[in-house]
């Protein structure tokens, strides 16, 4: 199942690469940002980045092609979402912001009878559903879908339901992300910052107080982080790591033998719930410092790896795991 | 630099993991376990896990087969650590029992001088290096090198000193690590878990605490983290990832606009340090049910997704990114 046309309102990081990903499927998109500044640069940036995909081996260059002449800078929200069956919201954080927008979007609906069964998504990394989506009037078809940056590259897209989102609206959602070749998960209730954002969460908060303490260095840190804990997520997720792990006997012999390793741990992790400006200043300039001048370089570089990581999971998944794997 | 003789004390999978790795660079080593059960298993299991390094295609077959003559599965302590330039302790996360068996070690320098400039290293996945090693007369060649599971595929390796571990036993450890194709990273202070048991213990309680809560089930969690911020912090760790995740702008603009929502979370993330025993019950149960009765194949599955993304990784790594990337 794929839509007649995706509109992506939002042009920041998270919406450019929704449009990238869309339009490397052949499918007509609009991109539409309310500051003109942005939609500048999101005109560039799309055609950059959906290109990219072929140099990175993701996408084939003739559906690229047909997607980018497709692709529609909007100049008005109405223009983007018209004849649209699938509107992402993709602006910043701000649970007001996206209220505000998606009752615009809804209002269109009743000036243009085809957009009235448009699927609406919000990219929120961790709002509630309920709320970002709790002044419209019809919730049935509206959810969270919730991709990671970068999204043209990255598979996994959290959907979270409203309390009222239909199943059928669900369905098209991971037909949709199943069609972008994206790994959608369904959570089973909504939770403050989701899966995703919880566990980035826990992982951040301990590697800056590693750097703050002293323990590690930015760039050090980045790299173990990288070629041990993540690499091995990667092949196997955090529990089947740890079953894994201890031989036959699996995660019963693995908690017998290191589970007091891991509670003597737990209680001497860092616990804070904010930065204070001196910490996150401290924070802000050892980052800044350790990958001073080479932003471009190092983002090439990252998505050249997440290809490559990419195409080697395909690579190495048995026809069997399909199920299990 | 390389050792001409590695001893390896303990035969769990640590200790096989390390044994394999040695031995798949043609280097001789012995392998000796107090438990005569774990030893028979072990001579199994090394000579199985070495060559699937070849199978998986991380070490050529001429140099294994004679990494392969050359191992000893020894009967006794004296035999193993006999003429070994290299003592590597790999028995359980005990501090006593470490203790003890180090001294034993030490006792054997006196009656045999050729050990007694050996390097001795501890596997311990986050004691205290100067406790370790705390009975022992000479701490000047002692340090912890702690290595993931399995230790054969997974590059990182944590550098630990004691406090009184001489620069000559650092480098020469850093360079037995660097001859096995391993990252060592060396931490400016010693923390109970270093880095990499912190930072897996976040993750873990944040991972058992969404399962336990109903949030979504233990398989769809691990891929989720899998197919999610693990290929993310596998091509840039956590900190290059934000740097990267907000355009121009980079950390300082990521902070702008996300700290909040980080913030947040921090402040609603588990934070209990124990699991009491229903909970244990719960989650070992729920472990056992996702990956029942595939542990075999869920293991060949995850060092062959492990040996594709280090292959991957080592083909998209750019000469010029030796030093910055």
């Amino acid at each position: 199942m794929i839509p007649r046309k995706v509109a992506v309102i939002g042009a920041g990081d998270i919406g450019v690469g929704w449009a990238a990903l869309c339009a490397s499927a052949g499918w007509p998109v609009a991109i539409f940002d309310l500051k003109p500044g942005t939609m500048e640069r999101a005109s560039i940036e799309v055609e950059r980045r959906t290109r990219a995909l072929v140099a990175l081996d993701r996408a084939p260059e003739s559906i690229v092609e047909r997607g980018l002449t497709e692709l529609v800078h909007a100049q008005f929200l109405s223009e983007a979402v018209s004849d649209a069956d699938w509107i992402i919201e993709a602006i910043h954080e701000d649970v007001a912001a996206k209220q505000k927008l998606l009752v615009g979007i809804e209002q269109q609906a009743g000036d243009d009878a085809l957009i009235s069964d448009a699927l609406i998504s919000s990219s929120s990394s961790g709002l509630p559903p309920t709320e970002i989506f709790g002044r419209m009037r019809r919730l049935d078809r509206c959810l969270v879908t919730h991709p990671l940056n970068p999204p043209e590259l990255i598979p996994l897209v959290e959907v979270v339901p409203t309390e009222r989102t239909s199943a059928a609206s669900m369905n098209r959602a991971v037909e949709y992300l199943r069609s972008l070749g994206r790994f959608p998960i369904v959570l089973k209730k909504s939770i403050p910052g989701y899966v995703v954002g919880r566990v980035s969460a826990a992982v951040w908060r301990e590697c800056i107080d590693l750097v703050l303490r002293g323990v590690i260095s930015v760039d050090e840190l980045d790299r173990a982080v990288s070629l041990g804990p993540a690499i091995g997520w990667a092949a196997a997720g955090p529990h089947l790591t740890y079953h894994l792990a201890a031989g036959e006997g699996g995660i019963r012999s693995f908690t017998q033998h290191l589970l007091a390793s891991f509670e003597s741990w737990w209680q001497q992790l860092a616990h804070w719930a904010q930065l204070d400006p001196e910490q996150q200043r401290a924070l802000t300039q050892s980052i800044e410092r350790a990958y001073k001048g080479k932003v471009e370089f190092l983002r090439e570089a990252r998505d050249r790896r997440l290809s490559a990581i990419l195409r080697a999971l395909e690579q190495a998944r048995a026809p069997s795991e399909s199920e299990s794997g």
